[in-house]
């Protein structure tokens, strides 16, 4: 760390925060230069607290020098981290698109919905069994017995299936049900204790980026479930919350190219939440496919109007297929392929 | 709801929106305009779903008439709603100032935690034992053994204890350890499983803003709790997220005017995790009280270099007396009593 | 418009909301709903006043039901526009990459990056000869002699030029030098006196958007652009402000696609001011395209390291060439061509 | 300036950097950490041109360790600054609440509003004679005969009078009409030229913020008027853009406490734009004055419904004159006075 002094600063300052440096197991630089008295702290960044230093009498401002995220930087591991999901390869050169409804309705909703991510030749499902929703009198998901028709309806095509954890003492459930991908929502990005009970699982983590997080608390969530043993993550960027009022969330386009730099594990987008409209899907699927994301989560229902849930953002199945043929031109030009 | 269509729609588009209403149960008003036609739905909003009726053809858009909140509104309860906190009283005339550290750490500095709040006079004491943490290897609370601590520190004065809870599994624990008000933090705001649980007890709670929840969103989140039974609830303004770097969060002061028009129970703020800088504490919180807040959540330490979380943002003992001075200064002029 | 009344409206005012709409000029519809009243306005809304009518006692909420805007909006010319610069198109099927540096330095300097843009086969060429910078005490630009060097650089390619107009005084010197393209900066989107003074001329625009502003106002800036009998306006997205600290400005991807909703006007990307870092622009570049953008305003030095201004974002002339290879690439996937 | 290298940086890179810094005239300090090596660079920082540096090969980040600000800046003048305006003095212990309509209607209009001002207690007054709208179709003020209208009402008060500059050309106008304090307003901010002109002369000017500026962008654009020589600046703090949608802007209260800090000049608040309701005006005042603010500019009408602009957030005379009561309360209480 840097701990930069304040221009009034006192010998006896300087000598304090040298002090508490040492006894942190650091060595202290002392760079005297017109202005300002800029320490800087020699050893393992790990061992510093931000804040104490920052508490202490002269200093004007610390600045962390190392990224704060250790098994998920890049830095961790050079080359890009494939995730093998019932032996579907999501990451690398692989793109993924995964496709479903935002809710698991009845067994004939889903049957149909398999039928249409197949025959786009999507080769992973999406579907909400516990739904979370802004107000306590909306639908709340069909719970398990929504994992046990989504199971039924995925299996005929051999469709890993998707679907979002809200509540750790699910998690049970879930692995008896054997979840092939475990989605964590947005709302959820920070719920510590959610994180290190799936950090504990193997099983692959969607872990969607949080409503107003940055980028490096995003990395940070991510860090819990790695430090619990589990490395099998995937980044989703779905949108954040902006000013904006035309659409639901503002696609963060960059986080993208900036994750890919920042982590050796798969990033991909979820258009239909960023977006809110079924109309804005395929620019922003094309979008997000050429600045090099590795796959995408996009709303499929097999008649929209009828949605028990976002009925205005999901795709048709033959919007879906159009899609899926752009798609596959894109990835071409920027050599990569999609299953 | 109102529907607007698009400037092109056909009659039979107005028909099928009008059928899809008369099936949720509700009339259709219909007027059209020079430019628009737009149709109100006469019968109880509750009924209808906005996102279904978006998906219609020729549907532009659908707007909300009615608050989507109701046992938290105003309109539900005309006066203002007092929680009492183990015989203290948050809300109406009273306004309660709760201090203590950032998180528990020894028995020691909460005995001196306990001995400056009381002596400063404040009614109602703070502290963390369960710490959400940005990264995993930070120091993440004492746990159980520090509400022990805790509790035994701020009984030798009768205070009631505020502490936040992070995970639904530790709620029968906090529950045998007869926590007197649960915190419910930004980052769980919409944990809305944690916050059916905290519903279903009577036990007050502090419900904080989420990093970047609208107003609506946080009453709702509040309407989770409300629906289970428990309208103990009190909000806390703790800051949002914006473009500014030079603090922590921005305070959002306009809203403590808001939620005293939008609901019946009582807004306090957090002065200390909005700026994020002791020296800010002051000005936030005279700001906050004259803006009519119910109460303040102020971070106190006795030896604020020492502290293991947050060090730079603490009062010490005396800033605090201080501090509380003024703002019984500020009470008086407007008419309000700080206990 | 649509006027929505508290749910304790009295007659009287309800009639005082008719009276003051027929005042001016128009017909009020009025729909009483089983918890609140709503009253349509049928004539123009034009002629309305929302804020008048929203300080009316007993009016609640006043919505808008059609779009602000007129001349620039979609409704208004359906078929997209080309806008024609000295005979290169831009729009319509025809994408174009406007390249060049951040600032104009010297004859040099501009001779060299005029043989790079004209190299990678882009038709028209950006540099600025005024520059806003946030700094009183940085470089402001080369000015008048800068304009003369960039027309001189630039004519031997026949390449159109690309400049910045901030203050309305400098109009006349422009409109003499003959710059192809006028550009308005971000800081000035609602510098209305400039707006108003360019629309008077007949030369293409080039209207950035606000640091924050959101759609509608855009479109309203380029309104007050239009209103003065130019419509050879071109909107360019160059990334907003928010919280993340990571890059420079967030670029908001989805904007293109609503834009080409909402208005026949082309609609280009500045992915370097979006980014801020030269590392960023090929994957922003690639989306922005895919999204649907009708060109790119592209920064481009001929020795990056060297540049007088925003040094780390400027592409070298071998990676603008690489990037014209990709984007030609994906502009044949979607069906369009760059020149 | 400190230059972070990145971790594979190589001793010629090193060697780079610490040339380009003796080029520019500055000494290096190099301190070899152990995962990283930091560069400082001793001497005038303000030589430096941070993007050239972030350029360069092996550098990570550029960190600016001394404020960009100089004249406005508290370091250069250690007390706080008192504008003179006319005989009226606004800073220091002076409290000043600016009063008066959105905009100058007519005559009568102006003389009611200016006896309510005087009647209030309020010692300055303001009004809009030019007016930026975000529509070409709304009403764009009355102009230079606004200003005659303004000037004829508050002089039988001896009101100095406050009012809005938008275009450099009409500031000889205003010189000879003696505006006593030139507004610049939000989306002018950075309108640099115009910032230029009114700091080439002496009359008082009250800078507002930009939209979504941050506190570092606004005190530059202070600098800009400081430079010229005119160094009778007044902030005003008008509310930020932000997410929230219930109100018009998020009122920075916090900002009033650093902008104490970090500059010597006085800062007031504008709680009418912020809100942009009439009934959040009282409590938004009360908090600015609390945080420390050093005046208010709040929009009175004797008429509020037939206001021709922002008739909504207008206080009548009798609400203004309820709220001076309040404040001179909360301003003796933290030592203060207003007029």
């Amino acid at each position: 760390m840097i701990i930069i002094m304040s221009n009034e600063v006192t010998d006896g300052q300087i000598d304090a925060v040298t002090a508490k440096l040492q006894k942190m197991g650091l060595d202290a630089n002392i760079s005297r230069g017109v202005e300002r008295t800029v320490i800087g702290a020699i050893g393992d960044e790990q061992k510093l607290d931000k804040e104490a230093l920052q508490a202490l009498p002269g200093v004007e401002e610390v600045i962390r020098v190392m990224k704060p995220y250790k098994i998920v930087a890049r830095s961790y591991h050079k080359s890009d981290t494939v995730v093998d999901i019932g032996g579907v390869k999501l990451g690398g050169n692989q793109v993924q698109v995964i496709a479903g409804p935002c809710s698991v309705e009845t067994q004939p909703q889903m049957d149909a919905a398999a039928d249409a991510v197949a025959a786009a030749g999507c080769k992973l499902m999406r579907g909400g069994a516990f739904k979370p929703r802004t107000s306590p009198y909306s639908f709340q998901g069909t719970g398990v017995e929504g994992l046990e028709m989504f199971r039924n309806a995925a299996q005929r095509y051999n469709l890993p299936i998707v679907t979002e954890l809200m509540d750790a003492r699910m998690l049970d459930t879930f692995l008896e049900h054997k979840v092939d991908v475990i989605q964590i929502g947005t709302r959820n990005m920070q719920n510590f204790d959610l994180l290190k009970e799936v950090g504990r699982t193997h099983v692959p983590v969607i872990l969607k980026r949080g409503m107003s997080a940055t980028i490096s608390e995003w990395l940070m969530a991510a860090e819990y479930i790695a430090a619990g043993g589990n490395h099998n993550i995937i980044f989703c960027e779905r949108g954040v919350r902006s000013f904006e009022t035309y659409y639901r969330n503002m696609l963060d386009v960059t986080a993208i190219a900036v994750l890919k730099k920042e982590t050796h594990l798969p990033v991909i987008v979820d258009p239909s939440h960023a977006g809110g409209k079924a109309w804005m899907v395929p620019a922003l699927s094309r979008a997000a496919l050429a600045a090099g994301a590795d796959g995408l989560l996009v709303e499929m229902h097999p008649t929209p109007c009828e949605a028990w849930c976002d009925a205005d953002q999901a795709l048709s199945p033959e919007q879906l297929n159009t899609l899926m043929g752009e798609l596959r031109g894109i990835a071409q030009v920027i050599g990569r392929e999609i299953a």
